[in-house]
């Protein structure tokens, strides 16, 4: 039994002024965690047991559906992750260290080094898969702009599993047996969530989805179709090409140099080409040529002036390219072919600019672009004639109402948490670090892997994001510190002898309780409190106890009723059955 | 029900080439851990369980005693433990890395400053305590030579607790608290172990006691009085000192140089002085001068002749200093007044020396010593006359049978593994971080502290450590991944069948179970595995069956009997009630 009045905890009354998201607030105000640095946080006694709640029910499902825990440490040895190529690849985000003779080791951000090798040092017949195994485990990331409390954390818990494969039917066979469970699972913990398509099939790649739970203030944006439930993440989702508006068009007239005195922008140009040209043409007709630099090489992205870039999805679908930004002024200088705000692609091979479109731009298509010369601009520029690309590239920033990729309906936009990620890996690793077996013909093959990922943390937060109103959090039954809180009141002994004989009864029940036994807490601070730490259930022991009564409420509806003494735990029992 | 077929196993016939303990290799080879790096493993699923098993207890018994349990991160900022001053005092065993920022962080080897914050920013009353937290978690030391596979690890397991005390009284109690504790866990994990003094009365200090599990491996030196029971870990141990046999020299007389060439060890100058002067002495009336250089200083220590000194002793009880080692030629190079396997102590001031002497050098006893002259001794040297000494310090190694320092008894030396410590660390942490509170005169007061651990991993090595043969584990049954191994034999579907059977209707009772059920493994191999992996009870489920009869042996005795089919589950109900 909890018992508040020694409970190690001391509840806030306002908000820490670092907070933002209210899964921070919250648990910092009803006393689950502290923050020792940033993205570092220690746990207060409610808080472990919420969280070993999670992940019991993490652990309970990943066992129920025959994945084996095993265990690796979060200190690991360079080589293999250097094997992997990741030791590089990672980059900045990655905590690298020295022992005492100078070795390097890394903190573990991701297991799929130490779970290939384990395989690989216990199994070598094709007899020994399917495989699955998983761990509970700390991870280590150092992120660039640690936020939102233990939502995007450096040090944080995750559950990671790894399947191994003797061939992709059996891959396919274990990933869908780990979305299955992952589905159970954000279900017992209390999740709303979308799965959505992680990888754009536009660049092939392996299967891969995610597990969004939505929220206001989460950091993903996800795509949703309400008729066809097409669901996608931005950076994977592959935008509808209107084929009617921008086809008629493959006798387009030559391009036309045309003087546009003082038009750097898609607004200022479709001004002039109005009034000057009386072309009535809007942003839509013309064409903005996005620079950027990756890795060194100055690229040109393409996209209609009527549309955002979102560089994200640029990123996302720009196999191979390490650092990307945007053009500054100092490239501009370096550049001098390039005019800022009257550039345009036809000259791209002249300036050796790589050109990508958004496939929007389809072939055939002729745009408003910039000449490439201060105050001048070309119309009728057309694609495939006067430019080629070298390569189509998902771009613009999705909007509301765009047409959804598989059923044309006006698609919707959301915010989220990414609290799971499932993803065909394939045989990268199995590769790199030579895991094989031999097959039924006593032939050696690379095993191929998936790996599924949930935020333990993460997950904690992601529930209190969507659970939870104005005065505290509502948990879920399974997560809750305990079922039950017991509030104890008045000066007498009584409402506290009677509380504490009921939580007594409840536990004998396999009930887990909470009391607020604190003598000198007035009846407000107590309620207060109850609500801020919010387990579902609320009794409370004051006046109409002399009547035999209790005051039952339930934190999610704010529902009140008065129970007899004596059918408390038989209605409980009833409830949490 | 833990299924061999497709459990994430394989165990191996020879042991490791790089273990020396019973321990490293029986985990490995029943495969419940493997080796990643010097002293850091990972573990299998057996040794997840295994270790949940051990976590389990310690848990229970935690929070049994009224400790409730916290969370603290690994990765640590600088800042804390530089005010603490360990930042520095740790040396190279603290794993020391940067953040992108290059700002300073650890990986925690314990977390006594944390511990002491996190109590310091939610408490602040005299009414908040006696408070005792815990938590189980990851740690880290560098150490200079890990070994023993899992019992001195670099990344370890560590439950650690500290208790908050108002005064000393409150101290003591909370101390014996959780010694009481300590003694119920460790007798659940099946661990034998003796408490001993482990702070020297000498040094003044607070009190300490370590559990050590007594173990022929084992790294720890300790001392037991068979009769009184006294019982000290060798750096903490009194030595006896004789007031017979060297107090009746207060008249002694006059130092006498001594002619003794080529005499640099003690045996050599015992034969020289019964031949030449028939002075009829053993090595016990001569004196070492043992030279060491303690942070830069020459110092010697003084011991009778016949004792060999303990280096661990000496820096145990020499405060303060951090680098020691013994003397090398380019050091008596440097210090010519030095002469190798002639020094005597009564020239150190004029050499610049340092003197400590092991208590049993008495002020009044005379020596036969080095004359700092090669070749040449002196005799009569007598301390409080001819050398007067910096201070004593306990240096002689502990031999069998060396007087009880409590009753005078023969004391036995036996060597055992750490599994515990407990410890009144007073007000260092809390004065260091300002932790106070304020009394009920409402007057501010530094809080006094405790600090309490067990060894997570390395219990669990303890365990296999007592308790294994030359075929495998022993475990209890508290620990053990299953409580009964079931073997299923043969070529006919019936054993496998009832094997199965039997263990669901084990599992129904809420006893875990764990099958062989490989249909390729020979009954021999089965039978190997299972006595190698350690459950307590083994079922065969063979031949007799026929007869309606499983054979059951018990692991620890060896003991084989045949029980109906009929009657397993009800006797094994018995034996696990």
């Amino acid at each position: 039994m909890l018992k508040m009045s020694s409970l190690f905890l001391r509840t806030l009354r306002d908000d820490p002024s670092d907070a933002s998201v209210a899964s921070h607030k919250l648990l910092v105000r009803a006393g689950y965690i502290r923050p020792i640095a940033a993205g570092i946080f220690s746990w207060l006694p409610l808080g472990v047991i919420a969280l070993r709640n999670v992940e019991r029910v993490i652990r309970d499902e990943m066992d129920k559906a025959g994945f084996q825990e095993v265990h690796f440490p979060a200190l690991l040895p360079k080589d293999p992750y250097e094997k992997s190529n990741r030791w590089e690849e990672y980059g900045p985000a990655l905590f690298r260290l020295q022992d005492r003779k100078g070795s390097d080791y890394l903190l573990g951000p991701t297991h799929e080094e130490m779970f290939t090798l384990m395989v690989k040092s216990e199994y070598s017949s094709y007899k020994d898969l399917p495989l699955s195994i998983y761990q509970i485990q700390t991870k280590y990331r150092d992120e660039a702009r640690p936020r939102s409390g233990i939502i995007r954390g450096r040090e944080f818990i995750m559950k990671d599993s790894y399947s191994f494969d003797l061939d992709d039917a059996g891959l396919e066979a274990s990933y869908q047996k780990h979305r299955a469970a992952y589905v159970t699972t954000f279900n017992r913990l209390g999740l709303k969530f979308n799965i959505v398509s992680a990888v754009s099939g536009a660049m092939g790649g392996s299967k891969s989805e995610e597990f969004l739970a939505p929220s206001p203030t989460g950091e993903d944006t996800y795509v949703l179709c309400p008729k066809c439930g097409y669901a996608a993440n931005v950076e994977a989702m592959v935008s509808k090409v209107s084929k009617v508006s921008k086809q008629e068009i493959a006798k387009a007239p030559e391009m036309e140099l045309l003087d546009t005195p003082d038009t750097p922008t898609i607004e200022s140009l479709v001004a002039v080409m109005n009034q000057k040209y009386q072309a009535n043409v809007s942003a839509s007709d013309t064409l903005k040529n996005i620079l950027l630099v990756a890795d060194g090489q100055v690229v040109s992205i393409l996209i209609p002036g009527d549309r955002q870039l979102d560089l994200k999805r640029v990123e996302a679908n720009l196999a191979g390219v390490k650092e990307l930004r945007l053009f500054e002024d100092g490239d501009f200088a370096k550049n001098p072919g390039l005019v800022k705000g009257y550039v345009g692609p036809q000259d791209a091979k002249k300036l050796g600019i790589k050109l990508y479109a958004d496939p929007s731009i389809v072939i055939g298509s002729h745009w408003i672009t910039g000449a490439n010369i201060k105050n001048k601009h070309m119309r009728y520029v057309t694609h495939g004639r006067d430019f080629n690309v070298d390569g189509f590239i998902e771009a613009v920033e999705i909007n509301q109402g765009d047409p959804c990729p598989s059923c044309d309906s006006p698609i919707i936009i959301d915010r989220a948490i990414e609290i799971g990620h499932i993803f065909q890996l394939g045989r990268k690793y199995a590769q790199a670090l030579d895991l094989t077996v031999l097959d039924s013909q006593g032939k050696s093959q690379v095993v191929t892997m998936g790996s599924y990922g949930i935020g333990v943390t993460r997950a904690l937060a992601a529930i209190a994001e969507q659970s939870h109103d104005e005065i505290g959090i509502i948990w879920p039954d399974e997560i809750a510190p305990a079922k039950v809180h017991l509030v104890a009141t008045g000066r007498e002994d009584e409402p506290f002898i009677q509380a504490e004989r009921i939580g007594k009864e409840l536990e004998a029940k396999g009930i887990s309780v909470m009391i607020d036994d604190r003598r000198e807490a007035s009846p407000g601070v107590k309620f207060k409190d109850a609500e801020l730490i919010g387990n579902p259930y609320i009794l409370i022991f004051g006046k109409s106890l002399a009547q035999g009564q209790v005051e039952f409420r339930i934190r999610r509806s704010g529902e009140k009723s008065e129970i007899a003494l004596g059918e408390i735990t038989s209605h409980l029992v009833k409830l949490l059955g």
